[in-house]
């Protein structure tokens, strides 16, 4: 295969490879098979008793199979990472990172489907299908507007917790991020200026869950500016975003929603020129989460701003996923909720700014995403939100 | 629960419901996740260029992702053993067992996928979708005469080898029984009368491959009587049966096709009364395979034939078909074939049977279910077949 700028070159020598020779996921047996007797209670004739009990009164089917501790990372691989529509074959070896970030973190055993793509109805109808396969599914990387219906159908049709992660994860980190900042500089939710850049999945999720947990002022941008009522190419989501969003009726380009503004949050891929940032108000909070490339450098931001985080690992503040799935997954499938709920994403965000509280800095809002002691807290914190429901 | 005929009391405390305790498969990494350099290869940034590099040439999936030694074991749940329609979540025990011994005998990472059902359209879709996660698809315990149809369109639309095992892993053993039998009879397939009970998936598809093989005459028999041109009430695959099969244009109940046959076929689940058997040609071989209750008790059977096998393991020669499909989708796996030929199942047939070569007597027909000699030479069998193709 040749060099592109689009296909790095393949180098079957290279780390990144070799690590993925055979792939990163493998099924084992839980139960020992030594002979005859093993086989017949594994398969016939036993299995038959515990089919039957499970027909009889399907909530066995949590106790006696691995459904129980079983999530689906399911993609048509239509928006990968920053990498866009690569398909279902090229989205594979992200779903089983996602897979061993599952086992590693709370130990569940995550099963990554990916699908052909195709219309909202036809990847619900699929999904649907095959759902009594698993105790959860974990929706990713599915292009924006479909995701926001496949989820919202799914979680009318199915009885166990769905979850798109690039909405709800993103959106608890930069949560717990904020929540952090706001200790760290005296602040408090519902007097701070927010403007999200992006209004796709993430931006939609980030959202929406700020304002849930108390921010009023939120301005959402999209490449063309401001969404706001007086915008007349608006539809769907954004057109509900308008109308819940943007209190001051602004208009015009993202740099007018930054004069003065409290916080950033770039979800969007674009850049922001340093003389924004400096628009914004004193003190103000950066995050710039566009991965490899944030929308503005760290380290121009940290000039005027003074939180910054990224979504990468060589800055401070690390705004990681995985801070948030494993755990929301576990605390569900503990507790058998059968959806993942407002009050648990905000008890996740909860409990991961907690984790960070005894070190609280302006370089330290969330934990590590190696952070071990994470998805036991936010697990704990998700199953309270249920119980307490 | 209560204890009924259809439900088994529900004992949690007995070895089988014990043996079932949070199910019987787990997923594991295959790669270790020792911190940020590890992370930093498996997810991101590193899995992105094995991401772009199987967009790009998608060919290398198979070896940069777990898909190329994945099987999906799928199932509707509307034909469970000897149970019937239990529904999915019933189902799921059985897939499981299946799945851990596709991981015993082959080495093969089997994902148990159970499905709402619904049309032959329904499924072909929704497992079609699904598709692309997976190295090949195990087709389970879904009812006839659907399954013929799903099988053949997703065969027709996919280029991963589809299997329903219902089917064609109960024609391969009980061909590679027929070839043993007839070696210690000293008989020839194409002399043989063989009648087969039942034309169900297993029915229809030891009807094909036996004719296949070399027999010719091959009578078939519902709950009606034996399939023939003079029968009205035949649509559909038994419409073709009726035309493929029956040379001697036989009419009436099964006891007619009995009298002088050589061979009974029974996977219908129904009884055959002693003075049938008595009626077949001396020194004939009996197939009684219905599970947990043959079709004729194997000790009223041996009084008549010379050679009885059943599906049970507390008789001689077991037809069990875990002695086909791990070394099937081995060795079609490892082959890389797009489809399960006619000639992998001849193939596999006959290395089943060499396998007992040795000690051949009118008890030993086949090898045991347990013999680890018989996955590998199944698989080297099979992926010969797919060079030589």
């Amino acid at each position: 295969m040749a060099a592109s700028p689009h296909v790095p070159f393949f180098d079957p020598e290279s780390p990144v490879f070799r690590a993925h020779e055979g792939g990163k996921l493998g099924v084992h047996a839980t139960q020992p098979l030594r002979g005859r007797d093993d086989l017949a209670l594994l398969y016939t004739p036993g299995v038959a008793e515990v089919s039957l009990a499970i027909a009889a009164d399907p909530s066995l089917s949590a106790r006696y199979t691995a459904r129980g501790n079983t999530v689906a990372v399911i993609s048509d691989g239509t928006a990968v990472l920053g990498l866009g529509d690569i398909g279902p074959l090229g989205a594979m070896p992200v779903m089983e990172g996602k897979a061993v970030l599952f086992k590693h973190f709370a130990g569940i055993d995550a099963v990554p489907i990916v699908m052909e793509s195709g219309t909202v109805d036809e990847l619900v109808e699929a999904i649907a299908r095959i759902a009594p396969s698993f105790g959860g599914i974990n929706l990713e990387d599915i292009s924006a507007p479909r995701c926001f219906d496949i989820e919202d159908q799914l979680k009318e049709r199915l009885d166990i917790p769905v979850f798109h992660d690039d909405q709800h994860g993103t959106a608890i980190v930069v949560l717990a991020g904020l929540l952090n900042g706001v200790r760290v500089l005296g602040r408090s939710l519902p007097d701070l200026r927010v403007v999200v850049s992006g209004a796709g999945a993430a931006g939609v999720a980030v959202t929406r869950l700020l304002q849930r947990a108390g921010v009023r002022d939120v301005v959402v941008c999209d490449s063309r500016g401001i969404i706001s009522a007086s915008r007349a190419d608006l539809t769907g989501h954004k057109a509900r975003l308008a109308t819940s969003t943007n209190p001051r009726c602004l208009q015009g380009p993202l740099g007018v929603a930054l004069e003065g503004a409290d916080v950033f949050v770039g979800v969007s891929g674009g850049s922001v020129p340093e003389e924004e940032v400096a628009a914004m108000a004193p003190r103000a909070m950066v995050f710039a989460l566009a991965n490899p490339t944030p929308e503005v450098h760290p380290d121009v931001a940290r000039r005027h701003a003074a939180i910054v985080a990224t979504g990468r690992s060589d800055f401070p503040n690390q705004i990681n996923n995985v801070l948030a799935f494993p755990g929301i997954f576990r605390g569900a499938l503990d507790a058998g909720a059968r959806r993942i709920t407002p009050a648990m994403k905000l008890a996740a965000a909860r409990a991961i700014a907690e984790l960070a509280e005894d070190d609280l800095s302006a370089d330290y809002i969330v934990p590590s995403p190696l952070d071990p002691r994470v998805a036991p807290a936010v697990s704990a914190a998700v199953a309270a939100a249920v119980a307490a429901e």
